[in-house]
């Protein structure tokens, strides 16, 4: 019987904003990837969302991103390795004490927006984010796509790896997301969403445009925080996957 | 045969900008108050910071401010007692994280600028820092004057409250730093900085600028780290506290 | 037969943050008060406002706050006159070019926040105000209490003084907002605020939480554009005005 | 006899940084390019230096870069054109309230960093910049370097390019300047670059690495205003540039 686990990113406010419903979304999630202050993400939010996440039982990440409210973290920055692993290390500790100040306690990172593109599509990128993580907590795991750059980087690092797949997002031969704007990037029905996802977690493989099963581990499924309907989406693939006889359930040990 | 630690604000540049000779002044103090991103600081320079303190062995603290380039932490702003928690614990993590990156250890927490000042006059600011550093890391100390709100409230938390007294300032009767703008508030001479400092210490007392003088434990001396002549005047007091028989030395244990 | 402006504090988004239904609420106010950039309002978002305002014939000024998109310009802070003077005409010049980018002309200032807060409490912030509008532009107008310091400072500087009242908001028998926190300070049944703005409007007075009139001119009445109800409260107050026979207008010549 | 303009890079600081001495550096310069306020330069460095060059009879210009403090500008962020149209057209409005506030006015506009870079090389780009331009104020010049892309893309806009010329940088056989890192990219002595200089405004024409003369107009030299020998540098490039019967003068109407 499979077991799989539900991420979502959250925290994703500033100050007098907010983009995500977390009080809620911890309701349905079993791990929440925190924004770290840099992309999105106050220390009030941060905290507010570490202690809902351990009242609710749910397992947190720290998320961090580039430097770049104004463009959410979506913006490609050239960022060196080097600056990478000193912009990483910055967000995770941060995290990491706000965790602590709430009563929890962060077990893993995953990079956000165009970090994690960069991340997962680039090797020194990949590298330089899992010495990071590595020099300030070597127990913390990395949530990554399976067949990008992070997961064996990760490894390499000693590090443990957490394959992620997303609920709404196609997939290419390659077994990496289809860019944004092309083709079959996104899905929409949440129907169509839950059957893609049970389908892979069963068969243990990423399942690509044209039906070729990639066989990979399957760790965890991302759902998104952000829109209109987040909340009942999630709601939705998770029971349908309960409903398949998957048991949700967080990564962390 | 007194001992004092010497310590200086660091680090407090952002991206291209620079104002303290960081590698200079880590040839003389004993203690680096490390800027956290906020007021100053980014994790490029922290980084380095705590490396080059490493290499030096000096002592790390965290130096948090508010969230004010521009007024580099030096305007007042009114965040709640709360939202103090939250600030501090953020920044204090963040430098724990890069100090461990670079391979070393941060042992302490100084407030900066503004939120320095309403912490040593504000017994519910004062509260709220040291709420914020024991929920992160109770074995950090604070770094503070003895005579100011900080002390007591570090020490009612259940941590260890350093005393600091200020080379180049001058004291009230009350023992706290006379304000910036008014007569006597500040020592411009080094010899003149260096005198008060040595007869303080070996007094065991702040001298108030009427010569009153205010028994208490002493255990710091700040020494400014920017303006064109900051390395010399470090230098300077520092080998006049050595000629006088006192030890340099850092507080940590 | 009584004429009246109908504003709103609009753009006050940052990014991929929205907090404002600017699209809605502009077919209803008929002027809209756009963020700058500082405290919400990034360049994207100010010139989409000014172009749906040129298209639905609603007049537009500068809104200018704190540099503190965290605490959303709600911060005090300790500018000098000098500075904020400088800071006011920074964000009005930002405003007029993208306003003039999008076909459009800004015809006045109002102050955001706690500047506002300040600048109608404080007569050398009101004068620093309008010493900078009038640097900037003399023929720009500016939007304020009539009975705070603005007003009188606007018309000493030789500008005009728009005078407004807020919909929701209860006044205090020197004819000032009531602080919020305070009982009375806030009205929110939208009946209640619109009978208040009619009586108000009819009697050319402020009417205080006593009853007393407070006899004034009256050109303007905010509505506020964020909260889940913003635009139906908006409208509702715009119907009802116009029921009362009063026209709803730009004060705008 | 020819004449040409000397221009540097001011208001280079951000509150209590400073990198440039505008103060003296202005008596060198006849045009000073005013950072505004998204990469480095906040109202007060802005305004007080619009005010030394008025004093000085400098004419001044904007100086829009990319949202980077930490990177000060220089690093590339994927901006559309239409978001650069959005972003230069703020700082250009930011910058000309200013110059009025402190009783000048800009004449020009200089893109600035990565910004600068990509507007020389992508036309799309150098096109947005010149609407931008154009939609605020058509009576701008644009400075820019005479063989990319920006100074076509601003005479079909039907704006004045002012063809600019680096004094200590090396120039490809295209014309452009060859990129930082490559050799020949830098020339860091004086007396080598004002040879160059004067030699190439004598020929009207860029001096290419080899040798080869490209003519052009070439209406104004760029000085650095950062670095320890900025002043010195630049005040000997203006003498050199005299000694050899060259007018040093605003390029300015």
């Amino acid at each position: 019987m499979p077991t799989i686990d539900l991420n979502s990113d959250l925290a994703e406010g500033f100050g007098i904003w907010h983009l995500t419903d977390d009080e809620a979304l911890m309701g349905v999630v079993t791990s929440a990837n925190i924004a770290c202050g840099l992309h999105a993400g106050d220390p009030e939010i941060m905290a507010t969302a570490f202690r809902i996440a351990k009242a609710k039982g749910v397992a947190v990440g720290a998320h961090p991103g580039f430097p770049d409210l104004w463009g959410f973290g979506r913006r490609r920055m050239p960022f060196t390795p080097g600056e990478i692993e000193r912009l990483v290390a910055y967000q995770v500790g941060a995290a990491q004490a706000l965790a602590t100040y709430s009563g929890h306690r962060i077990t893993y990172v995953k990079t956000h927006g165009a970090l994690g593109n960069m991340a997962e599509q680039e090797s020194d990128i990949a590298q330089a984010v899992a010495r990071a993580v590595k020099a300030v907590d070597p127990t913390l795991a990395i949530l990554a796509g399976p067949l990008g750059e992070q997961a064996p980087a990760t490894r390499d690092a000693g590090l443990r790896a957490v394959a992620e797949i997303f609920a709404d997002r196609g997939y290419s031969e390659q077994g990496r997301l289809i860019a944004r704007g092309q083709p079959g990037a996104m899905i929409h029905d949440p129907d169509v969403a839950a059957d893609r996802m049970i389908a892979m977690v069963q068969a243990g493989a990423i399942i690509t445009a044209s039906g070729t099963h990639l066989p990979t581990d399957i760790a965890s499924i991302c759902v998104h925080g952000d829109g209109p309907h987040a909340v009942e989406t999630a709601r939705h693939v998770r029971t349908r996957l309960e409903q398949a006889g998957i048991t949700v359930a967080s990564f962390a040990p």
